[in-house]
């Protein structure tokens, strides 16, 4: 999984019928130090009622679609947890 | 889910049969302020009625194919969504 | 998919017995412009009687699995179409 | 498969349900000659009880997810052994 | 699929029970030129007898499970064939 953080939302009318009601949301993967990377965002629905600026734990590939019950909706990137904290001891950080 | 802008088509004659009747357009990935990734366009099956030029959600592996409903078509990116609006409040745009 | 180009063969005697009878061909990944990814070539099977020099479209993943209807075969790329022609309207080329 | 080192743990109060009682550890992947890829830490689920500091070999993909034997969890890396030893004979070390 | 050189072992007494027997390799990545990828080795399930030294065609995610005929084995990348001989003609070497 990826830590990420959720910066926006994405909106979209005209969608597959199956995604009607999941949030899209706007996600950058962490990087170490706390920075994110800005270059590439991706897009992940929700599942655990996450806003933007949160630090958030996502799956992807299959697992991300499976996590939602129905076979054929089309994700591949899912937010499955919003994380508390990240506990790194001091001799691990360098 | 990636977001991307459709940019042109592909065109095969010879190719496997299931994929007769769908349209194979080509996609860029978004990048963070607006750009997309020029150097890997990809290629990815529309289910949505997208059109050159517009900005597009668009799923891929397994997802991209169970979308289609159809188990064997050879298919790893599908174009699920045409995007209204990208909304990323100020104080995450840095 | 990804648009490739067949640049070589690879000969295996000894290999999973699944893959008797199968082309392993050697593609190169399109880059835009016209230009092919040299660093990483890739193996992928050919359903599609594509040839060397020949631009061909190539599928990943599962589904490059899938299609060839044998569930146990061990295979991740395979062509799935011989590409005609690429259309990208001139303000998309820039 | 991937050799990772485990660093630190995420912590996660609101999940996925099917997460409860998964340890989610933070793993850097190994890079030839000893050092760790530290840019993109990913979280990945224990299975085998391994501690910081540890060097594992970690699964990713729909391998990570059916090997804890929930076909709906949401897990995309797994820790699935916990290295002794690397044997790269000196003629290949160059 | 890939191909890679097989450079060494990896050992790992404590490890999911369904990998018990099955020898781990670590591969490198062929780069074009006839050189290897060194910075990110990977660790692979050999199928086929293959010994350190040797070229493989390397299978990866769950095409990589699959072939293995054990539905839940937690393996993403599986080496299925030993490589004679790989054909670039001239014109494609450039």
């Amino acid at each position: 999984m990826i830590i990420g953080k959720i910066i926006g939302n994405v909106w979209a009318t005209r969608k597959n019928e199956s995604l009607n009601g999941h949030k899209l949301m706007i996600v950058e993967a962490y990087q170490y130090g706390g920075g994110y990377s800005r270059q590439y965002p991706f897009v992940a629905v929700d599942t655990i009622g996450a806003g933007i600026g949160e630090m958030v734990l996502v799956v992807t590939g299959s697992s991300a679609r499976v996590v939602l019950g129905q076979n054929n909706i089309p994700v591949d990137n899912t937010i499955v947890g919003i994380i508390d904290q990240i506990d790194i001891p001091p001799e691990h950080k360098d």
